[in-house]
């Protein structure tokens, strides 16, 4: 049976050390390249970085898989046995552009279950943590159960993408939110902003679209203080593919889904 | 005549005993109270800051105005002698909520003209800090001149808020420069969004209602950069009253208030 408290200090170990490298590569020039389209830039550093983890990964637990965004690990149709879902640096633009909030994101699942949640502010030396069952953390203090709140109360994590025409929704939906909640916020790393779901630092957080490795670690984070994250119809997560995302704290999950998203179907 | 040197020095030294004194409330409780609505969050903190920095100026530099975001300071209709222009903390509701992503916010302007420049990320020990014609500093690293940007790889700060309906702007106007944009972010404060813009984290910074004290430090910042702060029309930013603000690199300025804001026509 997989001890999931060494594999969790493995990981932690090995999330600090990559962690370290990418500070240190700000004093080098990045080499950036252009990936499907402008807006998803990738440098050396994410594959490096996804690299590092697939050889730790390799030699300390021969049978589990990785599933990367970079793509350097294993070609995975199902979430069978142990497998580390990673995303190297997620907000690649952020860390571009701001050299900052970034984070590396990682889940481990085994068989479709999250039993590992780790999310690492790199720059604010901010690691979340979580071992499913015992709490989630950041840094060593343990997170509080996440309180109700009411949308006029909430601020909500939504780009304004998605309250603009997008092929993904009528955006006169999510407008119907932004405008009753106290305020929105976009910080650029889907990882980031559903660690600070988990904080209570926002109380909601909206994607139309989103790969596993975005959302994985997040997913056991928030869990362990008691948030909801499903599609934006209320239906689980796909750990295979994209995804709608709708994270939030308990009650104000389902206003969101009920009163703005009409129960899923739109 | 000035010594704004000297005046800097002052500045400089109370702004850090503001943030070292915000931080240490962090671990009481604060007691929150609602302004004009439930979206202006006010604390205590904000007006015992405003209040501390009222007491130095008016001791060191009795013939010195104050205009603060609290009221405390002088009841002020023009910007005549030195006048400084103070925001004790720009972005209450991230304060209240996240404890993070605010700043102190100071401009000290002379018969109109922005003389020195401060903003203080509190909790990032970060201060943006500029003297009119000496350029601009983060902490003590001397800001490069701004490069130019197009829109299409450009990152605007701006808030969903101003993509939906609203009183202010037809949003589709907005809507169009969120598309064409690399991405879009909103962190919640003013102040440092127009820091960001100085440190060229992100491009362009955009609001359709800020007072002086949301911007008066942050244009000086900018300026010293070589950035352009204007309204949405393209005309002088007025520092007693509201205003719409485009703040952004000196050609993204342009490409922004021709191309999506009709030269300044809507």
């Amino acid at each position: 049976m997989t001890s999931w408290q060494d594999v969790d200090t493995y990981a932690k170990t090995w999330v600090k050390e990559a962690g370290a490298m990418i500070r240190a590569s700000f004093s080098k020039v990045l080499d950036i390249q252009t990936k499907s389209n402008r807006n998803d830039l990738v440098t050396n550093m994410d594959k490096e970085t996804e690299q590092f983890f697939i050889e730790k990964i390799k030699t300390t637990f021969p049978d589990h898989s990785v599933l990367g965004e970079e793509g350097l690990g294993d070609r995975i149709q199902e979430i069978n046995g142990v497998v580390w879902i990673i995303d190297p640096i997620d907000g690649t633009t952020n860390f571009v552009h701001q050299q900052r909030n970034f984070a590396i994101s990682i889940g481990i699942y085994e068989n479709g279950i999250g039993q590992i949640g780790l999310i690492y502010d790199v720059v604010h030396d901010e690691l979340y943590h979580a071992i499913k069952g015992k709490g989630a953390y950041l840094n060593d203090t343990r997170l509080a159960p996440l309180d109700h709140v009411e949308v006029k109360d909430a601020i909500i994590g939504i780009n304004a993408t998605w309250v603009t025409e997008n092929r993904s929704i009528d955006p006169s939906l999510l407008a119907e939110l932004v405008k009753d909640a106290r305020g929105s916020r976009s910080l650029g790393s889907a990882a980031l902003e559903i660690s600070y779901v988990t904080s209570g630092r926002i109380d909601a957080y909206i994607s139309l679209r989103l790969s596993p490795w975005d959302f994985a670690g997040g997913k056991v984070l928030l869990e362990e203080v008691g948030g909801v994250a499903t599609t934006l119809r209320g239906k689980e997560l796909n750990l295979i593919g994209e995804n709608t995302v709708l994270v939030a704290k308990p009650g104000l999950h389902q206003e969101i889904l009920k009163k703005y998203l009409n129960d899923g179907n739109w």
